[in-house]
């Protein structure tokens, strides 16, 4: 099925104990639709300037990304630069520069008007509610948001949260836009507010996924060696949205399937800078990971009185 | 079979946003064995100062605890004053008063020295490595620790770490004991200093039982109200001891199941304050929570290619 992602397409600079980067390939979407086109096509809308790489996001094409829904404009790309800690466990913004994206009024194309799978990046509620109102007749609208637009953009979020069926956020995210610090109390504050369903992540403790009734741990894989945590979220995203683009079904099985999907490409993403940790990686690799953590939580039913 | 622990038993001041206590029954080994008790008998080794309100751990032995190796002695019982953040994530310490366990020397009865199971409560590892001594044949020992004694007692933690079966401690122990901040890593490097098997607890995150080649991941059942962390892992260990001492059983499905049992039994511990958690506590209900576990993390297989 059609899957849409809008988000940044950005230039990262990125300092890590372990190396760093300058003006690599970057940005929600390029995470989400590496990602996620391991399992599924991925449409993607967004704005670059006329300084980007645009051949790097073509030679990504054959891996089934559709870039036509990219704008090209005059002016700077949207640049981000960071550094982690040296446990990787917090990072600071050194620099965050708009350019191109400050503008950025999404136009989709009408091949993606048609996408039955709609996320939205994180990018500002106004434009996630445009491109929204630009789908026709989206199946299931996922959509993640930031500290940022929490504290400036209130309103129109709280619009937007209204008409998604899945909010997906870190457990900080979530307990801002709630106002409380009980990360299942915050959940379920959250989901009076609209969404069907709440998948909150947990970086190395991995994710939940809520709902009224129930909830499910995804556990992050575990890893002795992590580089580079950018992009984990939205790999997240790609990995669970194109999961469900695949199959067409979006019942609470393919959902915590999706969830160990999310997880697999998150756990790909850490393991190299950038969007390396997806170069050359097959879906059988995936499927392998998947696999791999049925053993992970897996324990025997208990008789009652043993 | 025979389980066993030696540990603290204290008097508990505790500060929380949701209201205090003073002087309320405490310590890892009281912990434990409320925890413990509701699946296998417990014997206790511990030593109490004459101010202890003993009458008070006598009513709970009709609930299967057995406090005659818990010495009284001339002296001020140990006592423990916390203060807890308004987010209960963070604790500081006001006040420690070792009293009479600061010349603790453990003497087991003769009937505890032929404990099965034998858990090491976070004390001394020289007291810990007394009492090892003192059991002729256990058939399971595990231990904790804390950042205290990794820095005081180094060379008669690694001491133990050689000659205990299972390592129970919490991320920040297990980073700091072995200097590497990957908790995967630090797992690792553990398990080369001796203990077959590895259970780093991680709060509201859950814990992982990890040995050279698995790792399991048990999540904390989600509580929407948390009143007072404290005891949390002491009752994690004494599910965990207990189940395995009531199954006498010790493979990788049984230390799962016991992992959950820890769970649940550190769920209700923070549900109250003090040991109230489990006042009146059924093993029908401690049951019906670890089944409760099951879907919490329950997906089912993934054909390839799907």
């Amino acid at each position: 099925m059609n899957l849409l992602v809008v988000g940044s397409v950005a230039l990262d600079s990125i300092f890590t104990p372990f190396g760093e980067t300058a003006d690599a390939l970057g940005g929600s979407a390029v995470y989400f639709s590496v990602a996620g086109a391991l399992l599924n096509p991925v449409q993607v809308v967004g704005v670059v300037g006329e300084d980007y790489p645009f051949d790097e996001l073509e030679r990504l094409a054959p891996r089934g990304i559709d870039w036509s829904g990219v704008e090209r404009t005059a002016g700077e790309s949207f640049r981000w630069k960071g550094k982690y800690s040296y446990d990787l466990q917090s990072r600071e913004t050194l620099e965050t520069r708009l350019g191109v994206f400050a503008d950025f009024q999404p136009k989709l194309p009408d091949s993606a008007r048609d996408a039955e799978f709609l996320f939205l990046g994180n990018i500002d509620p106004e434009l996630q509610l445009s491109v929204l109102e630009q789908v026709r007749r989206p199946r299931l609208v996922a959509c993640d948001t930031m500290n940022y637009w929490i504290q400036s953009r209130k309103p129109a979020l709280m619009e937007l949260l209204s008409r998604v069926d899945i909010l997906m956020v870190n457990d900080g995210e979530a307990r801002e836009l709630s106002g409380d610090w009980n990360i299942h109390r915050a959940g379920q504050w959250i989901l009076r507010q609209g969404p069907k369903r709440l998948v909150i992540k947990q970086g190395e403790y991995g994710a939940l996924l809520m709902d009224a009734e129930r909830t499910f741990y995804a556990p992050a894989f575990p890893l002795e060696e992590v580089f580079d945590p950018t992009g984990a979220g939205d790999a997240f995203a790609g990995g669970f949205m194109a999961y469900l683009a695949r199959t067409g079904t979006v019942d609470e099985k393919s959902l915590r399937r999706a969830m160990i999907y999310g997880a697999t490409m998150g756990s790909f993403a850490v393991a190299q800078f950038g969007i390396r940790g997806f170069d050359g990686l097959t879906r059988e690799a995936v499927n392998q990971r998947v696999g791999a953590f049925q053993s992970l939580t897996q324990f025997e039913m208990i008789e009652p009185g043993t």
